[in-house]
């Protein structure tokens, strides 16, 4: 392999293992300074690229500009672990577990399947403890990793926490809330159909196409200095008031990215604080977080709530068990179970359509996943591989960074889900 | 006053009052989103002007892409302080004192002093324990806040560290370390010539003259993609390979920001670390940090180790107790001792010059400041009023961020040091 066959543009020839595109064993920006060709710089076209995008996600910050999740000044609560000997025998017995792959014939084991899957890391947290950990590629302990869309269940639990307070009236027009988008699609829709991702909009979020809207929301987006006679949009919640009507609100679930911008605004708007100010006060600083966490901001400072946080592994491992135990950790109630409660009673399948092949059935609600199946799994999912996955069935919690060279989720479930659900029953067979 | 008046370009005319000109007064970036007239944006002329960098100082990572200082996972170690009672008695006291300032007749309180400095936090240790500590204008005590040239004071105790530890010579001429800096003036400098920064280069950093290298330095270290047909240097250390001689090296001490990012070079390139990874490992991991710090990068992810550090307070204490007890924090040794002591033995009064009056006689060394006087006072200083200041008679620490509206501190010193030294005197007479 050349250097020049990682270019983003010719990636889909031979994409690089996991091993091989491993950011240490590719060189990037290792020396002081590095080889010219190690070095990643901007644009994202560049650095968000594979293999680069494999260094990148853990370095986002020192890329773009960033706003603070505060873990606060306190002692952090570390989480619990069983002796090591029996970490030990845990991580085998799990390294060892097979399972087939979607639409495939051969096994593979639960190994085998963090190289199939470009993991960056991996927790698995069973009845409170931390049962296997491992970090690959550019992460480690003490690292942040890009969450991408995951940052859409952080906005949608803040979100239905304001809801259950009664400080949010999600049967109330968007725009009785933020009227500047009155004249938007948003306008007429309601705050749970933005919630749910069920609003009626024009938007194109297919990442393989040059021309979809999400590159121009991009743009509208990026912090840089706009290009000389740009005339578009300038930062987040200038976009969001220029979206036009497609279909009706409330009819399907359409995965879009600027229904949680939206609902970053509503939050902000009926709280008075940032979308990371916040996830600080009600999430970060109470539930004994290890790492401050951090969000990219667009050029006016605003938080990019559909898809800009960064966090610690075992940060995001806290967030799962706060889902699966409704609000509480460490003995600790942040939140009424009632929150958790809505979120598992959302959403309806019938409008959740069938673009996700391994989710048919499944529903999506306060931009939380949830999984068809009797296990009542709830997700958090993010592009090239993101997943908080928590299993109550199996008292499971699994947090997964990874570096997956397609950005499109499908392409990596069918090495992961059934993955999750061969852990899933092994713990319910201890 | 109105708003156009707090414009850069006539600030001179009528400076706002460090009350006026609080943050929270002038409402910046308050509101979801913040009215038109009270947002902050690039560039940094207008991010970085008065009155507007009285809120960005702490908010550089909203604006910059950024790379952490780690303070790693564990618990901080608390700073000690008092009984509350006799806080608050300590503090009356401090506030109370009186002292004249520099070229002044009439006395001035501390407390006075606070907002003639546009102090947005001051923190002072006695014998180990915090006896003061106030917050203004844009800091909270889990805030960070610019500490501009302060970071060339701890790449030069990294450095210093190396030194002591034999990893580093001093007497090595640049060029057998970098020699990629061979053809420029460094090429012929002593690494202790640029640690003591008696190099012979010429380079203008007049902040006050638009036409100072110091702005083309800017443009070559802006982590902004370069303007259409930029074909200047491209990150500091391209920078840094073009300085041109003038005078001797080893002749006068001349303040150059240059130097500190030669220096962050020399230190990155012996020891295999980035100054931010360099400052984790050797400070801020083992000195018991509250909060991570960070420093602003290049285009090509080089950490500005003449000015990039934003840290918090109490953490720059810290830092300030590891220099006035030689090394030790909580009784525990992070570096030999000789690192401070050869630091104090360092720079050459008969080369220091008179361009800061109030600091005449004192010496410069592994870019620290030396102070003249019996105190033995060691000192950090920043722009716009950042200090570090280390009083041994006292044994005293003393840390001030500020947002003075003029960058130069022979501006604030006047209304800054002979207070320093009334908070000493106090101190003594106890």
């Amino acid at each position: 392999m050349t250097l020049g066959s990682s270019n983003g543009a010719v990636a889909d020839a031979a994409p690089l293992s996991a091993q091989e595109s491993d950011p240490r064993v590719m060189g990037w920006m290792e020396g002081f300074p590095p080889p010219k060709d190690k070095i990643i710089t901007q644009p994202d076209s560049v650095y968000f690229s594979f293999p680069k995008l494999r260094w990148s996600v853990c370095h986002l910050r020192e890329f773009l500009p960033t706003e603070e999740i505060s873990r606060g000044l306190g002692a952090p609560v570390p989480l619990a672990y069983p002796p090591p000997y029996e970490f030990g025998d845990l991580r085998d017995a799990i390294d060892a577990l097979t399972f087939t792959p979607l639409g495939a014939h051969a096994p593979m084991s639960w190994e085998q399947s963090l190289y199939a899957n470009y993991t960056d890391g991996v927790l698995i947290l069973h009845k409170g403890r931390v049962i296997y950990e491992r970090y690959f590629g550019c992460l480690q302990p003490d690292g942040k990793h890009a969450a991408m869309s995951m940052t859409k269940s952080l906005t949608g639990l803040l979100a239905e926490i304001l809801v259950v307070e009664g400080k949010l009236d999600d049967a109330a027009p968007v725009s009785a809330i933020v009227p500047e988008v009155r004249d938007s699609a948003f306008g007429s829709a309601t705050v749970r159909q933005v919630m749910d991702m069920t609003t009626g909009l024009r938007y194109s979020e297919d990442y393989a196409d040059p021309n979809a809207d999400i590159w121009t929301y991009s743009a509208a987006a990026s912090p840089l200095p706009k290009p000389a006679g740009y005339a578009g949009p300038d930062g987040y919640w200038e976009y969001l008031q220029q979206v036009k009507p497609e279909g009706r609100h409330g009819d399907a679930f359409h995965y879009r990215t600027v229904n949680s911008d939206m609902l970053g605004w509503i939050i902000s708007r009926v709280s008075g604080k940032s979308v990371t100010a916040l996830a600080s006060e009600r999430l970060w600083r109470p539930m004994g977080a290890e790492q401050d966490a951090y969000m990219t901001v667009d050029g006016k400072g605003t938080p990019y709530a559909g898809g800009g946080l960064s966090a610690g592994l075992r940060d995001l491992g806290r967030l799962g068990l706060l889902m699966l135990n409704e609000g509480v950790i460490d003995g600790k109630r942040l939140f009424p179970a009632e929150v958790v409660k809505k979120i598992r009673a959302g959403g309806d399948p019938a409008k959740f359509g069938e673009s996700y092949p391994a989710l048919v059935g499944g529903r999506y609600s306060s931009m939380w996943w949830l999984y068809p199946g009797d296990e009542g799994v709830i997700a958090a999912r993010g592009v090239h591989g993101q997943t908080i996955y928590v299993d109550p069935s199996a008292e499971m919690v699994l947090v997964r960074f990874a570096s997956f060279p397609k950005a499109q989720n499908p392409l990596i479930d069918p090495t992961s889900l059934p993955a999750f659900r061969a852990v899933s029953q092994y713990l319910k067979s201890r």
